[in-house]
């Protein structure tokens, strides 16, 4: 193509055969203009050369005038051409080389530059999961078949049709006021955390509210206790804020550190139903934790993530009703009794701590729809909240109950009666509240092998393996209960019952030593 | 209240007098638990003590026997009174010593704990900012009250209605694929943008497609060149994520490098409308800064924040278009063209990054709602979204113009034809496109003394030395027309004008040099 007018018109008038679509999606002028600018950037057009006459390139491309004369005038305006006059219109000189092979389509191979030291470790963690399509056991998936949705939308109607400018704007109040009012009343009587409205921030997730909590109040480099096993979710918000965790055990009491671990600037904690293993925090290792935390000068970080369905007798108060010294910061998530969709969760700041984090949300993450946290803000109010929330407890309670029934139909003296097993048998751990059990099994096995194995089978269930840091205390999976109907669940709790039956058998274990 | 029951009765009875409220609210077993639960915990009832028997407490306070029998039994079960059959009720031995002084109701003065290093610093960045209440003037800030709401609701009904379970889960697409698919076609034709549906990853903000960037291809200490002036809400994302930030200067023509800088890891820039100045990238700079990324192994990020209101002429393609070694991650946003409460922006990663991108951001920030993602893209393909824009852009133009002639009939000859002002005038800057215009001041005037002035007066035009890190070129304003009505535009314009003026002649400032 590297000639003057005329005969650059040929090898153009292929080039463009090969790329101008008519089929009506993109203008013409539009497609001429882009694969113009692909001919000089890759050198098809030499710099220096003269483009065809327009008139030209009309006529050997059966284009409107207006077509070549737009792209032409589109491609001068950038600096791809220049119009000398009397004289046509010639690639410019001042462009760069083009790339030594290659055309805009057929690009040459780009070198790939390497994804980020901490992008990379957050990958390997999270890949360990796996995540086949059937969301059997998936841990934390509430049922959202049964959420009233029709209700939810008629009240949500309502504050769309008077939603005003500002309401659709930005908005830095840390959550709509009325939803902030409802949550303290309510976290109050039920969950007996000491606050009020001012104290709670409503985040998109409980994700958001750990990457709050780790910038406000832990920099790069310093220390978080974990539970060991505990929360990967809370593990990569951690890890994504530069912390540096140390994993604490956790025995039938809860965190049970030793006391030469190095000074926590954050202590993470699940203490209504330990995550992922079940125990409820003792109220005496609660006012220890407290004022450990209170020696070191940590902040106490309380996830209440499930502790609404608790099926075994009336829950504990939170932590944070014990705290004097205002240092916990008390979590919740609405994903679980509500829907994930909704994207909501709130936190309960000490009150010197509020301001701060409201200002660094609505700064650094935004915040979301206050038309849909009036909505929820009038479900709490009406009562619908509550009525779910009992409706939904039954439910998680039965179909707990029925995993725990057909498990034990199908792996007969393997599984223990407690949560102590002989070193040959199994066991199903927690269960006093939330939608997930945690299955123990006998020591030697495999848990991520075994995971993989049921992933290939269709069924979620993560290897306890992936909750540790360390070598976990037992090998384990985790069996959510909330995410597959009743039907489903008790299909996968024969699979899955079956097939450990024959690892068990395989391993030449036979539960009656 | 230190004595056995009988005695301890009255002075329980007091203090329950005080604090139990029968105004319906709070169940009365609740607020009894919570009170006694606190009277333990201050010390009020010492460690050992008895508790009244529960008849007594029933008469002395006219309270239902079940509602205390309910109370004890909460009290026992979580540990802080122990029951000896046939002896009462005591409180427990085993809990820890209560606070030197105070009642739970005047709890000791808790000792504080310091926020962590990055959140004062980035406090102190966004505080200088301030916020009157009034946001006349506010940069960024779209006109919301022009958006066909009805009929979005209309498109967005559709959705909701017809939204199943899956809907409401958990979600890992990287958003909606209708809507990635209709980004897509409109980024190709009216952008540039060189992608596929495949690409692109809807993100929740700006701000959040700013820290999965910086998470996913750089680590703490790595340096990010800004363009400075620069946009603040870029800078507080790449300090929250520990990068080092390099400011570099910009001219007529966009980034100007010197070379000794050192070597980024990101370039952050905004080629279509530079922000705050409004200058636009030539051809030439960015062929330049493509080829500076590629020799020094980093990433470009293109802010295309606002080019869809190019009020001059057709906008320039943007640079990822220009892009030959997959370097360039184009960033848009939903908030300024529809409206920031939708909480949508979109990028269009390389494609060895989208997958490692989707991935962070379901596990690290959950998506958003794809009910809203579907309506979003029917608003496209309908063109509706091509209606509002070409009207979005009529009116904002027209905003400018006016701003721009308020300003000149009030501020004469102070002001300068030109964006290259005499020392002892001003000019307005920008406005090729976007929301917002820069006044640049005579060297010497304090602007953040000025903008803090303006704030008492409730406008909200920010300082253009908060854009800086480095002193600022010249002292300026951002001015956004975007939000605020043309009648409290106008009536803003001029007290703005009238009040420099007088800053002016304040300071022997005359214009007629």
């Amino acid at each position: 193509m590297r000639t003057a007018d005329g005969t650059n018109l040929h090898a153009l008038q292929d080039y463009l055969g090969l790329h101008l679509s008519r089929d009506g999606l993109e203008p013409l002028n539009r497609q001429l203009y882009r694969h113009l600018r692909g001919a000089i950037l890759s050198g098809l057009l030499a710099r220096g050369s003269a483009l065809p006459a327009s008139r030209s390139l009309c006529d050997a491309m059966n284009l409107g005038r207006n077509t070549v004369l737009h792209a032409y005038g589109q491609l001068e305006a950038e600096g791809y051409v220049v119009s000398r006059a009397g004289a046509g219109t010639y690639v410019s000189d001042a462009l760069p080389d083009p790339p030594p092979v290659g055309t805009e389509e057929s690009q040459a191979a780009p070198s790939p530059l390497p994804l980020s030291k901490r992008a990379q470790s957050l990958l390997k963690g999270i890949q360990q999961r796996g995540s086949p399509e059937t969301p059997t056991f998936a841990p934390g998936m509430p049922d959202t078949s049964t959420f009233p949705w029709a209700l939810w939308l008629r009240l949500q109607q309502r504050h769309q049709r008077s939603a005003q400018g500002t309401d659709l704007g930005y908005l830095s109040n840390g959550g709509h006021p009325a939803l902030k009012a409802a949550l303290a009343t309510y976290l109050r009587l039920s969950r007996g955390v000491n606050c009020e409205a001012e104290q709670i921030l409503i985040t998109s997730s409980m994700q958001q509210a750990f990457h709050l909590v780790a910038l406000a109040t832990a920099d790069a480099g310093d220390t978080v206790w974990m539970e060991e096993p505990g929360y990967p979710g809370a593990r990569f918000a951690w890890q994504a804020a530069g912390l540096r965790i140390e994993p604490v055990a956790t025995d039938a009491e809860g965190l049970r550190w030793h006391g030469s671990e190095p000074d926590p600037r954050l202590i993470y904690v699940t203490p209504s139903h330990q995550y992922p293993l079940g125990c409820v925090m003792s109220l005496a290792r609660r006012h220890a934790l407290l004022q450990e935390a209170a020696e070191r000068d940590a902040w106490l970080v309380e996830d209440d993530y499930d502790s609404e369905f608790r099926h075994d007798g009336r829950p504990l108060a939170a932590m944070q009703g014990l705290d004097r010294q205002g240092r916990v910061i008390y979590l919740g998530t609405l994903s679980k009794v509500l829907f994930p969709a909704l994207r909501m969760g709130y936190l309960v700041a000490p009150p010197d701590l509020v301001e701060p984090l409201r200002i660094l949300q609505a700064r650094l993450m935004r915040e979301g729809s206050y038309i849909e946290q009036a909505t929820l803000a009038d479900f709490i109010e009406d009562g619908h909240f509550g009525a779910h929330l009992r409706r939904m407890r039954g439910i998680y309670a039965k179909r707990q109950s029925k995993l725990r029934e057909a498990l034990a139909a199908h792996l007969g003296d393997w599984l223990a009666d407690s949560e102590s097993p002989r070193p040959d048998q199994i066991a199903l751990l927690g269960g006093a509240a939330g939608m997930h059990l945690t299955l123990r099994l006998p020591a030697g096995l495999d848990d991520r092998l075994f995971s993989q194995q049921l992933g290939d089978m269709g069924m979620l269930a993560p290897a306890l393996s992936g909750y540790c840091l360390r070598p976990p205390p037992f090998p384990g999976l985790v069996l959510g209960y909330g995410g597959a109907d009743d039907a489903t669940l008790m299909l996968a709790a024969v699979r899955l019952a079956r097939f450990l039956a024959e690892v068990l058998r395989r391993h030449n274990i036979d539960g009656r030593q």
